[in-house]
């Protein structure tokens, strides 16, 4: 089976149309310098914002921005009761400390969930903060398809702050039994061979490869990697497809929902 | 192998000692009613407290104070300069917003590590938090004998938010390859049987038993359970201790450490 990220959005949207409609609801976009709100997430954002009637108010700063004035430009935000929503394009400048910058978003409005106090609710399972977009994208596609979570066997590969720690905290709260698999991890094979769900998040193209899961596998491929401009998964799809229970592709998998996650984060906000 | 508590603890104190002398350093302990200051983890901390050299400011407050007065009171210790670390007798009265007031600790004096984002840094590995004291005790103990984490498969038994999730982001950033198991978990012997290191903190009477380890298992016991006046851990400890590598003892174990490692933290934060 293939697990279809178009579907999931699909559910997504409908149900966030009819929470936005009659609804003033902003997502403030802060970006750095000139070109950066051109880049391909933040056109993303904007495209599927407009379909669902959610308000960007894009915030520009100059290039040479201080840290200082930077966390001056999100305070702002953050009492703007206008404003539900607050998103920072990454990556900032290296001279910008992205960590203060980051921390200073006021955890009702970090719809990203990026800032320390949002990881803390989520790893608390507090139910009170957002979850970033692409752990809560896993999420999502494994509700839509009706996967039980409880008692599941999970091997989370990867164990960044973005994708595999949420991820595996997430499901862990969720009942299931996750290891936290990583470049330090021994016999990694066999861990995966065992596994009832296999989630894949470290970037390199085609890493999990047939000989590692079992035939009863659900496998989520969170990879995105640019090969001479093709796109590619950090799953070895092709081989994967015809033996495993149920795959996520790449593209056309979780990073198709994550994008529809943050507005949804956003109109959560409001509603509350 | 007995993973003694007290060699720690004596460890930890003498370079404490050193680190406290000459200065002025103080743990405020915030306490509702009058019988609550007798308390005997709060006896403990006292106790360490003067051998060490580290003042506590005992702040006592009324049986039916409020949680906006429980706040306020926070407030003025976090804006006090003279005052290091802070931390809360628990439980508190359920009048009272529990999460709120310790929400309301300034996490440069969180010594307990008990605000959403001080789990937040600890699961980031941000390395300006502090770590909560029973799973720093968990990794005090590893590090105290000399035990190598990085790639060693570790399961944890108990996932709350006090001692299982910490201490299981703990010894994944350590480079551990971590499986947290709880109620729902299936097929807990097999995961039990192939760690390198088992770490149980559900508070259950002897809930690990002899068939449920190898015999290359470290085994780290978290429980602390009174069953007729006496004290057990979550290990049945007399049949494993001739069977795996090595084991913490219940008492003289993790418990003896927690209140050293409190102080520890305060004299940290002093010396940032």
């Amino acid at each position: 089976m293939i697990l279809d990220g178009k579907l999931v959005v699909k559910g997504i949207r409908e149900k966030l149309k009819k929470d936005v409609l009659g609804n003033k609801i902003t997502l403030a976009i802060v970006v750095v310098g000139e070109n950066s709100s051109s880049a391909s997430y933040i056109k993303g954002v904007m495209k599927t914002s407009e379909k669902l009637g959610i308000n960007i108010k894009l915030v520009k700063t100059d290039e040479n921005v201080s840290t200082e004035e930077m966390i001056e430009k999100i305070n702002e935000l953050n009492i703007d009761d206008s404003v539900n929503g607050i998103m920072i394009q990454m990556p900032l400048p290296k001279t910008i400390d992205q960590v203060k910058v980051i921390n200073s978003i006021d955890y009702l409005k970090d719809v990203d969930g990026l800032t320390d106090i949002s990881m803390g609710k989520l790893v608390k399972n507090t139910g009170d903060g957002f979850l970033p977009c692409t752990p809560l994208a896993v999420l999502k596609t494994i509700e839509y398809y009706d996967i039980e979570i409880e008692g599941m066997d999970v091997v989370v590969i990867g164990r960044s702050n973005i994708v595999g720690k949420p991820i595996a905290s997430i499901l862990t709260n969720k009942g299931a039994t996750v290891t936290v698999c990583h470049s330090k991890t021994k016999d990694l094979k066999e861990k995966t061979k065992n596994a009832d769900m296999v989630i894949v998040a470290i970037g390199r193209k085609h890493f999990l490869t047939e000989d590692m899961v079992n035939e009863d596998a659900v496998v989520i491929d969170v990879g995105i990697n640019v090969v001479d401009g093709k796109l590619y998964g950090d799953v070895d799809y092709d081989n994967l497809i015809n033996k495993v229970k149920a795959i996520t592709p790449v593209p056309g998998g979780i990073g198709t929902i994550t994008n529809t996650l943050l507005l949804k984060n956003t109109v959560d906000s409001y509603l509350k």
